[in-house]
């Protein structure tokens, strides 16, 4: 069992560390960012260096105490947000924002874990290169919260995940040792591969301190379109088309339902939408190339082979980089039309690509025998990762169904389970899909983990609740 | 400690069995590819699935019988030879061959682990897409030995290495227990990743049964050139040149050194070789690009760039994809003629890709200081991975040097991690580099590593003595 982090822990705690680094807590620490609970913690500790988390760590590990990590505070499944059990201390990597080198002749940046995503891709574009990861947060997210929760978004089709765009790690574990391994190899067969292990563990066991960081030479051409089409399946045919003309020329490939262009068209009139009447369904095709390509040509040409093929029956392609951003504006605020909407519930679920079009006649029909309910799915379908979101019906609030939650929940990932998916593609476990780790998870996946857990973290201080739930520890 | 797998043992064994999974160990297994040692082992395993592997993996444990997983036999660090310890059990792959699936529409495919990486290759192009793992042994090394030491090879570059070609995995920890992970996601953020800490392990955490592998469009057009530069330096500069200019595009950049030339014409005096005088340098540039871009067009782009730059003094640009076949020949018939020529030792490096130059120099220098003997130093230079390895003086013999053998590898791997390198870069740890993996690895890697180990494999059964040495279990 755990201790809390009471008054006598903080003394001694703060005896051990320079002024500054123990905090009181503020209480933007403990919003959930979708409103669902508020969490607890002791205090805060802001350590500026590796050597102080692991003064932290060997601390709460010799007095059984909790540690949450925190870095911007945006993940979506409650990891860095402890509601109940003995109270934990929180440890955020805010004050650890160095980029500590830039390396643009082998296309790497290291980072401290602290550094916000948006100042990484900042950094990149200085020195003429593309740091790919890409997300709504992007102004907040912390790149050691972004690995810790293994990060997704819009170039993933591309780039791969966060893990993908990682070389190497500095953590510390919780016994207090830390790992210098922020390499900036591109092979590397030494042993267990601990990066991949602590990249989406979600602060489970151990806290990433820096990250040695991939970047890209920038495309030198992008262009963008947006296309209608029928149906899903058709949108997964034009993906086809569209790697086959450009290859990994395409860096996005987003899906737009009909319904949030009308949650969009509600909510925010003033942004202005490129069809007068909604579509049912239309893509967003994003793409990167080198000079010697014209995007504006391979976007006609896949249109016109989608047109031949009859998988799109309209399109606009961006005329400027201003218009290019305007579509992915447009996609980009479909998340804020919903929470202005209110969703019952979200789902980020991942499918084989080929089952996703089943998979949706399937989801739909099984919540229109729950109610009239309206679904809004969109999401990075060329990685068959779908955002697929429930709201009440016209008119009525979303607090009329929350009891329903569960029941909606279960239909959907029941399913998703049952074609091969995954419950959670994109935003990882953290508190609120740990009891969906237990009910889909492999069993012996599952076995390992908490062998894996026990070994590293044999008290359990790390982050306690999220993940593998209460048992650990 | 473990016991040896005695006659008891293979008896009880035999009866959990069918017919014809235990059979006698044939001279072939035990023995290592360089010539090293021989092995042992008291018989040969060959299950036909997953669930056999599984009570095989049972019986060893409950018996504290070691168990040494077989691929195509084809590691270069000894991982699949054990030549000491209590008598082991060979358990090989080979039997499970099946291509269990493919998915040409998500670019999918799923195999056992006992199929050998050519069929992969071929399966691929049958649905007209690339596996694009590809080195020297495709034609005998197979995918649960290339999973389980992390292959690298020639279009990681490209692609990445073969953990970045898995998407999910089958295997079967020591206890049995048999995880079903060869799932079709491209995101799955469900938990610790089990599938990056098996690939890499060698065999050490678990047995490897299928894999859920990436495939790739097919580049529509190809090209290859050799350009010969002055310096390793300016072949660096020219690999930027070319990436700046293809981006992706760019699938290979070898380095190819004029001792090489020599040793193949030496050797192998019916290979064509494009230079009449071998060049002290030469880069294989290798190129797939999409249908509107020309692979002639672009190499003497890159051509042109490098000679205005003074990177590059002379090149030839294949006329077709014969030519271009022969240029890879050139570069995949040097260890062949290393082979031949007989090395003192070999070694398989990373450097962070800025510092190889000045690696080079210094390199060069402690040998010089240790002898006259002669350097082949080749590899993938733009993962910063070089073969950089030791010949004796000409017209001298190895064997007169095997004494010498530790010296010389001490000082380049000394080198090697004082630049911020990687001891081993594709090749693994295996049995030769475990006291290496303890003389330059991170203590607290090394620790979490045993952790790690002890947890998932208590009684020390997987492939003991490989990577962490004797010590575990």
């Amino acid at each position: 069992m755990l201790n809390p982090a009471d008054g006598a822990f903080l003394d001694h705690l703060a005896g051990l560390l320079q002024d500054g680094v123990l905090r009181p807590i503020a209480p933007r620490y403990l919003e959930e960012p979708r409103g669902r609970y508020r969490g607890q913690a002791a205090a805060v500790a802001c350590p500026a260096d590796a050597d102080t988390v692991a003064v932290i760590l060997r601390a709460c590990a010799d007095a059984r105490v909790g540690v949450v990590p925190y870095g911007g505070g945006t993940g979506l499944v409650g990891g860095q947000v402890a509601p109940d059990g003995p109270m934990p201390l929180l440890l955020s990597l805010e004050r650890m924002t160095a980029l500590r080198a830039v390396y643009p002749s082998e296309n790497v940046l290291i980072a401290e874990a602290g550094v916000v995503l948006a100042d990484v891709q900042a950094a990149a574009e200085g020195v003429e290169r593309l740091f790919p990861l890409s997300l709504a947060s992007e102004g907040s997210a912390r790149i050691g919260g972004l690995l810790g929760a293994n990060a997704g978004g819009t170039a993933v089709l591309r780039y791969g995940n966060a893990r993908d765009l990682c070389l190497g790690l500095e953590a510390v574990f919780p016994d207090g040792s830390i790992w210098h391994g922020a390499k900036r190899l591109r092979k590397d067969n030494t042993g267990y591969d601990l990066r991949h292990l602590l990249i989406g563990s979600e602060g489970t066991l151990g806290v990433i301190t820096a990250a040695s960081l991939r970047l890209y030479p920038r495309p030198a051409r992008n262009g963008a379109a947006l296309m209608v089409v029928n149906t899903p399946a058709d949108a997964l045919a034009l993906l086809a088309v569209a790697q086959a003309q450009v290859a990994e020329g395409l860096s996005g490939f987003e899906l737009i339902s009909g319904m949030g262009l009308r949650f969009l068209r509600e909510k925010l009139p003033d942004l202005r939408q490129p069809f007068s009447t909604p579509p049912d369904w239309m893509v967003l095709v994003d793409l990167g190339l080198p000079t010697a390509l014209d995007p504006a040509s391979a976007l006609e040409a896949i249109f016109e082979a989608g047109l031949d093929a009859g998988l799109v029956s309209d399109g606009v392609i961006a005329q400027s980089d201003s218009q290019r951003a305007d579509f992915w504006n447009l996609r980009e605020t479909i998340p804020e039309a919903n929470r202005l909407t209110g969703a019952i519930v979200s789902h980020d679920i991942a499918l084989p690509l080929s089952v996703v079009p089943e998979f949706l006649e399937q989801a739909d029909a099984a919540i229109a025998r729950l109610g009239p309910f309206r679904v809004n799915c969109f999401g990075h379908l060329g990685d068959g990762n779908l955002h697929y979101n429930i709201f009440p019906p016209a008119g009525h609030e979303r607090a009329t169904y929350d009891s329903r939650r569960a029941e909606i929940q279960g239909r959907v990932h029941d399913l998703t389970h049952a074609m091969g998916g995954s419950v959670s593609a994109e935003h990882g476990i953290g508190r609120f899909k740990a009891a969906d780790l237990v009910r889909y998870g492999d069993p012996a996946k599952l076995a390992a983990m908490r062998g894996i857990k026990a070994a590293l973290d044999p008290v359990g201080i790390m982050n306690p609740g999220a993940v593998l739930g209460q048992s650990a520890g």
